[in-house]
């Protein structure tokens, strides 16, 4: 099937940007035009050989983009239950390369030899099995494209503008094309599965990583099983081992901690365990003093990535501004993009495949005529939701909150050219 | 828009893996199976705390995974004019980490500061321009799933079964999200467009590198204009040095050396100029004597990843057939196996999005009935052109050419389980 983001531009988009061309995307390099005429001098590249190739067997980044690396928030007391955070200012399009995918633990990264691990599927089942990663590799596997975020993205944002840059305040948040094999085969390969593909006698999953942690999950069975995957590869390759080496569960659209990494069992039960991650952890407390517990989608959201706080503005003119917007509840429909504080909104282009449960890229025309602005993004998706604004959330969640902060973000522009999150 | 591959499973499909199931995927675990009625044994892995978090900022595959990596299939006199092939075997889904994607270089990897790095655009424009990275930055973008395949991939295979693995007989092979600035957006800048988005003046584009072979090709304006890209991203970050850092560009299905690396000069002109790369090298020399210059689209093209030589079937049983597609005239309409050396063809699955001009990842299944077989994959793309047998090529070809090879490729597979390119 064709896909609409590998379509020949429509003349409509030609015009667009043939409109802006009239008025010149780029700030003029005109006093060097005339030197263009000329023979160009050669490159000093160009008169030295380079690099052999396999210097990298397995190949690393630009020396010049050592500054795109995994970030904390802040120095964590246990750094074996902490979290890094990718660093969304810097990149493009809509995949997270495996090296910069944001990383959460609970209890650190464990080292795991793949030949050893075994995958245990037990409970309301009628055949127990333990599978070997061979196993695993002889099932038909499927491959997906979908985001990961942490419910906690976002969570220093709750009482105000904190002041920092992007990639600590969304960042817990990556994109990647996962491998593995349906959580539905699995089922069937035990018997837990009737004929038509329900659940033959539980309702729920517990989910065991095989950290320090013991990681441990109940999740509705019912409502995962057209789309769960027990993974076992992430953009082509392996997992990383800080992403679950070598296998983990992923849940399209659920909270982040649901896709437990180093997935070592699997059991069928009928109610949810009540495990400490689904109890003390990763529940939020209302403003009544109830408890909002399984919130298990994480709601559309948007964020811009350029301008962003660190970045600063130079000549006036042309500047795309740009973004991701993403929903656990569907696609993406439609993102709009404010540069007046929220006064008027118009649309963005989504830029490539709009696929469901996985990052969409945003970009937006705008010209900047030297001023303060204020820039904000605003998403919906496909089930209607329309990202809140910090009041509304407040109004609806309270203050108490950790988790599941998804509303309107905002950069200050000022006319010095410098973006700050304020 | 919604994508088919994030759908749900059909009841079909259920009823598909249903039907496998009953017969058992997965070889029998049942002496252990007992055992998963008792509590299952702590993880050695959680009994003692991980690694910490941000232990590699940038982060670096599993150790256990050390023999994925690029390899040459031969010691090149000149590794600077070089290649090393992506591991296809040890891959799944559809994309390349960047750190495995194939190289190929003519004078080696230049070390190019991107601070100082200039694109020039001249020739039959109205305003020759030299466009900086940041100036690049500041124009609309857009991103795109694409490969690139050297015209020499499986050259190796001409005169017959070359006895080597998947990763250097079809290795030159990799796929990619790029980002970057359509070729069109930028002639637009230069005047090199007419309103209406046509060519203005020139028929033809010289793409030239900054490396130390000064890499240089023509190219046919009007067929490249709908989906060129001028790159500075792949898979989400910049480009890796060893694929253009910090420039380069794409043309959609056109052969790997065209998409010119680490890129300076774009010069519109009215006719090809003959470089050395498209007149002593890529073209083919024909049985007739006469040469096939200017031979840009890669044929469609499929190759079974696994089983593959170097793999080793162990239990008679269950195992999916799984490989990849691709064409660089347009999508992957069909893909179909044979385990009976061609005498009988059935279709294979294809899985997620199956995108313009990108690897497209098929699975059939199979079991194996402990017997000698011969697997092979052919691929039909959405022109209606379908993958050629070996005899087809050559009669169409003869045998001095070193480009271009895309015939079907066979796998043996032997009593003992062994797989061999024979």
């Amino acid at each position: 099937m064709m896909n609409p983001h590998n379509s020949p531009p429509s003349r409509g988009r030609r015009r667009l940007l043939g409109r802006l061309a009239a008025g010149g995307l780029v700030a003029s390099q005109a006093a060097t035009a005339s030197e263009l005429l000329k023979p160009l001098a050669v490159a000093q590249s160009s008169r030295v050989p380079g690099a052999p190739v396999l210097e990298h067997p397995y190949g690393v980044p630009s020396p010049y983009e050592a500054n795109v690396v995994r970030r904390s928030a802040r120095a964590w007391p246990l750094p074996g239950a902490a979290s890094s955070m990718t660093p969304l200012a810097d990149l493009h399009g809509t995949l997270t390369p495996n090296g910069l995918v944001y990383e959460r633990h609970h209890g650190g990264v464990p080292d795991i030899d793949p030949g050893q691990h075994r995958l245990a599927i037990h409970g309301l089942v009628r055949t127990p099995k333990l599978f070997t990663m061979d196993d695993l590799l002889r099932l038909p596997s499927e491959s997906r494209i979908h985001f990961l975020e942490c419910s906690g993205n976002t969570g220093n944002e709750w009482n105000g503008p904190s002041g920092m840059p992007v990639q600590l305040t969304h960042g817990l948040l990556s994109c990647c094309e996962w491998t593995g094999v349906r959580l539905s085969t699995l089922l069937e390969e035990v018997g837990g599965l009737t004929a038509s593909g329900n659940t033959a006698g539980g309702g729920w999953l517990l989910a065991e990583g095989a950290d320090a942690a013991a990681m441990t999950r109940s999740l509705p069975l019912e409502r995962i099983l057209d789309r769960a995957l027990v993974v076992y590869a992430q953009n082509g390759e392996r997992l990383r081992p800080e992403n679950g080496y070598p296998l983990r569960l992923i849940v399209p659209g659920f909270e982040g901690n649901t896709n437990v990494k180093w997935l070592r069992r699997l059991k069928v039960v009928d109610a949810p365990l009540q495990t400490r991650e689904e109890t003390s952890k990763y529940t939020s407390l209302l403003a009544n003093g109830t408890a909002r517990q399984f919130a298990f989608e994480m709601d559309a959201k948007s964020v811009i990535t350029r301008p962003s706080p660190g970045h600063r503005l130079t000549t006036h003119g042309y500047y795309p501004i740009t973004g991701l917007a993403w929903s656990g509840r569907g696609t993406i429909r439609k993102v709009e993009v404010s540069t007046d504080g929220g006064a008027t909104w118009r649309p963005a282009r989504l830029d490539g495949a709009i696929l469901d449960r996985a990052l969409t890229r945003f970009q937006a025309d705008w010209r900047w005529d030297g001023g303060a602005a204020v820039i904000l993004s605003r998403a919906t998706d496909s089930t209607g939701y329309v990202q809140p604004t910090r009041a509304e959330l407040v109004a609806a969640r309270g203050l108490n909150s950790q988790y599941h902060y998804n509303a309107i973000q905002q950069w200050r522009v000022d006319a010095s050219g410098e973006v700050r999150n304020a």
